[in-house]
């Protein structure tokens, strides 16, 4: 058994935290928010009174938060805890951020000696529960091994996408695709429904044909296509539009950042941007279904 | 054993009815060009010197042809064949066109008690030769049910898109579908590759993922990643750039008539259009890798 | 003064028609709804029973109706008038329809000895009462020279765009643009005003610089930027979202049937067709702005 | 006559230091290349050995610097000139960069008490030379007022965008309109070509109707439409598209930042990206022109 620190137990880090404490493991813990360290000690985590306090004596440090600026203050900042990790604890960061950040925080980590891996995940707050993610990691080989069976213990799937910051790369990659996919599908399907389609007949004959992709095999957008996803219970849950424009944001910056031209991820932000401001924000990325399908005002 | 008549034998038509021809079936065929009818003579077909002739005593006319105006000009034209088909023959049209010249041809040869269905193709040259076609199909399911030793003659998949019509807007949309997968995967994996990400472990773990298509299953765009796909034979082969515009003409103008919004596939055609007009236009479809990967002048 | 027949007197063709009878000439007027002919009727003109009634003994004979099918059909259909029309009468037709129909009618025209121009306006409701419209002319210079006067009571601005259709091709290409623009500055401003730019100071400052068009000229999309502008009154009036849709459709058939790309028409057409589907196609096609400075959802 | 430090002699910063010199002030100047410095010298300019050397005994300094990394580290990098700089001074930087750049130095410089005006520029290397830039201020009014008199000696128009930033915000914003104003210029001219329109004729409809635009009043993008312009010269000199590049990278920082939605200059911008891999970086931007005209292989 690992012990272990966490920080950063919000949607998804709280269950990935209980998770490993269900497997055996010693978890000290840290939030901002005391309900959340309350919840995660009802599970037997031991709880800290600050971020630097959840890494001493651990072997594995874990963080999960929102976005590049926390992991950059969590570790780089003013009082940053990197200067105080031991050079022989493995740091895991499972935060979404910039592929940039995730290279600056590496590379310090690495001067001071320190293995650290970006391992941002997918699969929602359904496969933090479940225990089902998947991980996708950036870091060197002898990190990801040391890393492996704890990842196993929170997730399916383990990828190894390459160096320092490819984990993060791999994740806006696939996300950024996932959303033109999604957008994609959801235009195939109500142009064949204005053209008098059945939207299901027409999504069966899609993913079996060289239309097939994701959206269709497990998380159709048209309404009652599909028991049980986001589509089919009036686009709650699941993947939030706002998640979406924040991955596709850090798509837009990486592809900024090396003037790579994504014309069908630019539009798609645009799209799912203009979906946000209409109101969408808090619905599934899916919803994006309705943009297609409203009708003109009589 | 059916006695049938093929019209239009270049090179999807050619061996579709070599296939029919290969089964056992009596075929009369008929094309304006000659070597194409002597070809399929030395199979074992009987020629015919116009249209007409290959509609006298016949179960079942195919046709094949490049483009709406034909498939018009063909039945419903000044010399146009429907007045001289037997009410009790299967007329089925294989060309690709637009959904709004099939359901008009159609509702011709349905007020002249023919039944008639829309059956469009998808699997090219290849699935032509290997009998590997699916057909997507619009009609009634008599007429489908008639059709059906036949297509599978020549095919693997047989979908019911719905009444007359359907079949071509079915593939429209899967066909606009896939323009968008293929530059969104062409996109995202030059993207990875820019930010240092090596293509054949990006494609895995998109395929395995949420960014999942076609495309990264059986057809991934990037050189060197898949062997045997036209992407690692400098995109010779498979479906032309030319072809992907015509069916991406098509769908625009099913989303014109419909006032339905496409943007991702109206994008998408622009830049296969421009990607014609730069020269590759004879090349496979998954060449849109090229936009994304060439690189400035130094 | 001259004998004309005016057929279609909607919100443009029926000031278009007064207008000719201000100026003292002689106007034969048809339409299909009775209240538009009492309506000329009270300003002098003389009312038909019939389309054809209109065409008898005019030396010039002028229409104005919505779209394509109904201009091919009042000049080509099974009751079409183009058999009845002498050869000496000159045939305006005002309508924005299809170029491809427009040299359809015209051709037809022609083999019967008629001359014929295409002659869409622009300028809206307002220039047609105020005869301040800008004709765009396609068909020969004779032609035109003959219509110069009428055309000059009923508006400002003359061109001589080409050849039969040219007049169509020129107005469609000049709304796609004005489409273009128009969606350009309204993101630019909001991109300012979200940067905390005083829109009025943005609007003036790139009035004067390279991003200087037609919108921060006399049509500023930006609510309270420009006085009496429909940005400043709610969009109320101008030229509705639904008919620049209907004149992107124009313009993305042209580009279809000759293979152009037009990336940023193509996208302005979606952006409007979605903005029409939210509720503004009875909106001034300015109100694009509004797509823009929503705020998301709190 | 006013003592200045003058920072950046390249292609701009070069002439605007030499109009200065013509005018009468006495100009300290700096730059990494010792040609530049020789050249300047050879106008009478007092040549400096560091840029710390060019802030020495000045009542104003000015900076122009290709970008914000040049800029930060200038004045707030580890040997930066900000804490050498007397309160008196007044610090123009003329540098196109990310507001965000701008803010940060201008606050800092305001810490200290230094009054620092943003003024970037449009104009290109002619109205440096002509000293007929135009330059759009961000800063108090109190600061401008201040500058003004120099300004005008290197530039004819001098707008006042708003506070700290809002030099930088108005540029981008502009030039992002300008890509998109451009690049649907481009489109809609070839859409006229293709459908038999006579460009120049077009153009000229296009300027004085709705569509009219900076484009086509000044740079019309159609090769032998108007004479003097780049397209006429084969896109030689202007404004590159690689500096067209950069400045809508800017803009797409500025939207990301915001989460604003800017889909007609994200396209442009990935127009222009792909433009740039096809070799046209070294050309004038209007050379977008040739993604549209050139025609299909055969």
């Amino acid at each position: 058994m690992t012990t272990l620190g966490f920080i950063g137990l919000g949607n998804m880090g709280g269950p990935m935290a209980a998770n490993l404490l269900k497997a055996g493991h010693t978890v000290k813990v840290f939030d901002l928010v005391p309900a959340a360290l309350d919840n995660l000690a009802g599970l037997g985590a031991i709880t800290c009174g600050s971020a630097l306090d959840a890494t001493v004596n651990v072997d594995v440090l874990i963080s999960m938060l929102p976005a590049s600026v926390h992991v950059e203050t969590l570790y780089l900042g003013e009082r940053g805890i990197l200067p105080h990790i031991k050079g022989s604890t493995l740091v895991i960061d499972c935060s979404t951020i910039a592929p940039s950040s995730a290279q600056k925080v590496s590379a310090a980590a690495h001067e001071r000696g320190i293995t650290m891996l970006d391992a941002p995940v997918s699969g929602g707050v359904g496969g933090a529960v479940g225990g089902t993610l998947t991980f996708i990691v950036g870091g060197t080989s002898e990190g990801l091994a040391r890393a492996q069976t704890l990842l196993e213990v929170m997730g399916e799937n383990i990828f190894h996408a390459g160096a320092a910051g490819a984990g993060q790369v791999a994740k806006i990659c696939n996300n950024m695709l996932l959303s033109v996919l999604m957008a994609g599908t959801a235009e195939a399907l109500q142009l064949g429904v204005d053209n008098g389609l059945d939207p299901a007949v027409l999504s069966e004959i899609m993913r079996k044909s060289s239309g097939g992709n994701w959206a269709l095999e497990v998380y159709n957008p048209y309404p009652g296509v599909m028991p049980g996803v986001p589509a089919s219970k009036e686009y709650e849950g699941g993947f939030l539009v706002d998640l979406m424009i924040k991955d596709l944001g850090l798509a837009m910056e990486a592809a900024l950042e090396k003037g790579a031209a994504t014309p069908m991820g630019s539009l798609a932000r645009n799209l799912y941007v203009n979906h946000g401001k209409a109101g969408f924000g808090r619905k599934d990325f899916s919803s994006i279904q309705a943009v297609f399908n409203k009708k003109p005002a009589e």
